[in-house]
């Protein structure tokens, strides 16, 4: 009977002294001259097995040539393993090559550095790092479905293709069919966007926000949870042109309800992967950042400071430290400010009630007139992993902000209709979710999250 | 203490003859001399509560003007109701608005068509229609999602944006961050591409496959869930510009093996559905499709056949029925022939073995050297809901393929390398997630179940 490794381990005492099938991949060969240990792997779990064979194989000669890479199956014995880490290994009965490897196969048993495994991004979960980062990925939008899922909210499929410019068309992608090489011109001299497939000019979205609002209006708690799109021409660690974002909107829900949401569903998806990935992240805490496990565990048993953001600036105008960027009551802080917050009180911090000014159009006013009511979550070795806020629910104040801001609001009406029709308080939050795996991985760079990344100048495969 | 609905029902024992205070939305509301009716809807289930108040609320005259669609809270003593099919009913003692609805709400307590519905696309999740099919939409992707997690897929983002001209370019949208108005154009008189965001030519892609099978040669069994875009200029009820397809490939896994998995997880989901939907799901089946839940219920419980191609044709042949379009052994089937087969198996029928000059490159060549080991799966009542097939493992076979077929083999390389890197007998299946709900709702035009649909003429919000 054909087992997955996972089978395996999961019930070890029933198979040990057993005949079992398996069947993947030779990571390793070691060639003795009347034995050899394949290092094998299936990919159901972290951990490979040792496969043991030796010279009374009827094609041992023939075993001994299979390269790494290639694919194999395997019937043998599950014995206890003498080695330590190893619960078992197998004693060949029976190796037979499916899909050889060639000699040229780039994923030899050595370390590669990621920058050549970005090249070869179709093969690199292949590799110890890949493996567990993947695996971890599967797993927090898992958890992060369940979250939701058990707590009332409705998954909403909001639109990437979009017609309305809200967001500003500058950083969205333009999307056509189009000939690029034959465009006809109106008489203004511009292209004539009637002849596009939607009659009219048309972007990938970076945000489901507002589509969002719309859900919670008739389902009270929603999320949404899809790929978005940015245009920024930045080749920094921390930008992606295509990545992944969780943006849930609850009615009736204001901005402290909003953080006790932001809080509990981020230590429950932090809990769900310490309890499911412990080989992966005892890997990743010791070859990628030490201390990995203790820095996630102490978020799940922490309690999330809530501060104000001017209260933050005074805090940091007194402290003892020469600032790159000096803090300001009428500014955003910088990477260096959002360190020593959270050194400061050791843990996650809500920073809340920011400079309206440099915060977006539907964020709610607060009565001071200066400030709206928006929160980011600021936490230990993340930086900001979550931007939200109660969202402008007054008609009126909305639509006196977005003419300020100079938005269109032409292509939003329907939105700003919401406040019309039996509008109420409600808040909503984003969470970048490679920002989340860099988090739970320790993996620094945006490209080693993403399974094929997307950034200026690379589109690979 | 506030309470969802959903709450309420789940421990109605418990809040029987308690004061709740609740949160949500007015349904309708109907108005006596000494007191009136508000049927209330809070979004977190599908079945709405009356609201029974009288002339001693202080604010009675007020409480009578509040509108349809309003956003209200009120606290009141929870008593059983007099209503058959309702478990319950509010006895109010305060009744609150929270946000007034204008007199010209579109959603009114009548009948609405669905084309008008689809005009105000971000209101109509508030009828009881779109209440139930976007619910179920929630269920079904989270079922999805349970199905393959727990028996030990990894769900993989594969990317959106592709340079990859493999599907045909022809197919797919063109993203750019050009100015369509000022394209630079080169001495061959093309628009030089190498100024765009990646260098070159991009693409939104209509299919996570290619990138799918690299993810499956590491991890064995993965699954995709995400947006698919094609560029269609199709204006009918099963065609949509936008849609979300599952896209599950498997390494050492047969045609057969495939077809165990594509029964397993249909039926999981179905169940789910029916376990989790029962008042959207009786709505529906008395609204939209009368004999919906039996359609379901029995395909939870047959056996799907599994007949071959040539075998099919063979029966529409000697069946006494004039074909709009003649069945034959190099063609596909038609609608006609769909509904026939799946009548004359009285269930759900895989066919499989197709004419390979109808099939992609990339599916395994049977010895016959005429067909491939694809298969479709038919459904009473919803036509093709999968289709999948063993992928071609042989390098030097599917490179002959694709010349044959004339496929840009450039942009591939990568892809058919995976056959020379331990590649293996696999296979996969694409669902389109939307052609599931149309199945599951009994709902019958595709804009109908996607949140905000986009076709051809249509971006609307």
């Amino acid at each position: 009977m054909k087992r997955d490794l996972v089978e395996i381990t999961r019930e070890v005492d029933k198979y040990l002294g057993e005949q079992v099938e398996v069947e993947g991949w030779v990571r390793n060969h070691r060639k003795q001259k009347e034995f050899g240990f394949i290092d094998f792997a299936d990919g159901t779990q972290f951990k490979s097995m040792q496969i043991v064979y030796d010279d009374k194989l009827d094609n041992f000669e023939d075993v001994q040539k299979i390269r790494v890479g290639s694919a194999i199956s395997v019937v043998g014995i599950l014995v206890k393993s003498p080695k330590e880490g190893q619960l078992y290994e197998l004693q060949a009965q029976e190796v037979k090559l499916l899909g050889d490897s060639l000699e040229n196969y780039p994923i030899q048993p050595k370390r590669h550095s990621r920058e050549f495994l970005r090249e070869v991004a179709y093969l690199r979960p292949r590799t110890n790092l890949f493996q567990a980062v993947f695996r971890i990925r599967s797993l927090a939008a898992m958890a992060i479905h369940e979250y939701f899922q058990s707590h009332g909210y409705v998954y909403v499929h909001t639109p990437l293709i979009t017609c309305a410019d809200c967001e500003g068309s500058d950083q969205m992608f333009k999307i056509t069919t189009l000939d690029f090489d034959n465009l006809e011109k109106g008489p203004d001299g511009k292209v004539d966007m009637s002849k596009d497939l939607f009659g009219k000019k048309a972007f990938v979205t970076g945000s489901g926000q507002l589509h969002g609002e719309a859900f919670a209006m008739a389902y009270k708690k929603i999320y949404t949870f899809g790929p978005t799109f940015r245009t920024e021409n930045s080749n920094t660690k921390t930008h992606a042109n295509e990545f992944w974002m969780i943006e849930p909107e609850i009615a009736f829900c204001d901005l402290n309800g909003l953080m006790d949401i932001e809080e509990e569903m981020l230590k429950y998806v932090v809990n769900y992967v310490l309890d499911r990935a412990k080989d992966e992240l005892e890997f990743l805490d010791s070859f990628v950042e030490n201390g990995l496990i203790e820095k996630l565990t102490k978020l799940v048993n922490s309690k999330f400071t809530r501060i104000a953001h001017r209260d933050v600036i005074d805090i940091l105008k007194k402290a003892d430290v020469k600032w790159e960027f000096e803090p300001d009551y009428g500014e955003d802080i910088a990477k260096e400010h959002e360190k020593y917050i959270t050194e400061y009180f050791n843990g996650p911090v809500f920073i809340t009630d920011w400079p309206k000014d440099i915060k977006a159009y539907y964020m709610k006013q607060n009565a001071d007139g200066k400030t709206v009511a928006a929160v980011d979550l600021e936490v230990p070795g993340a930086g900001e992993l979550m931007g939200g806020s109660q969202r402008e629910e007054d008609y009126d104040k909305l639509v006196r902000r977005i003419e300020e801001m100079k938005v269109d609001r032409s292509t939003i009406e329907w939105y700003l209709s919401l406040r019309q029709y039996g509008g109420c308080v409600h808040s909503g939050f984003g969470m970048g979710f490679e920002r989340l795996l860099i988090y739970l991985t320790g993996v620094e760079n945006i490209r080693d999250v993403i399974p094929f990344p997307r950034t200026p100048g690379s589109c690979l495969y």
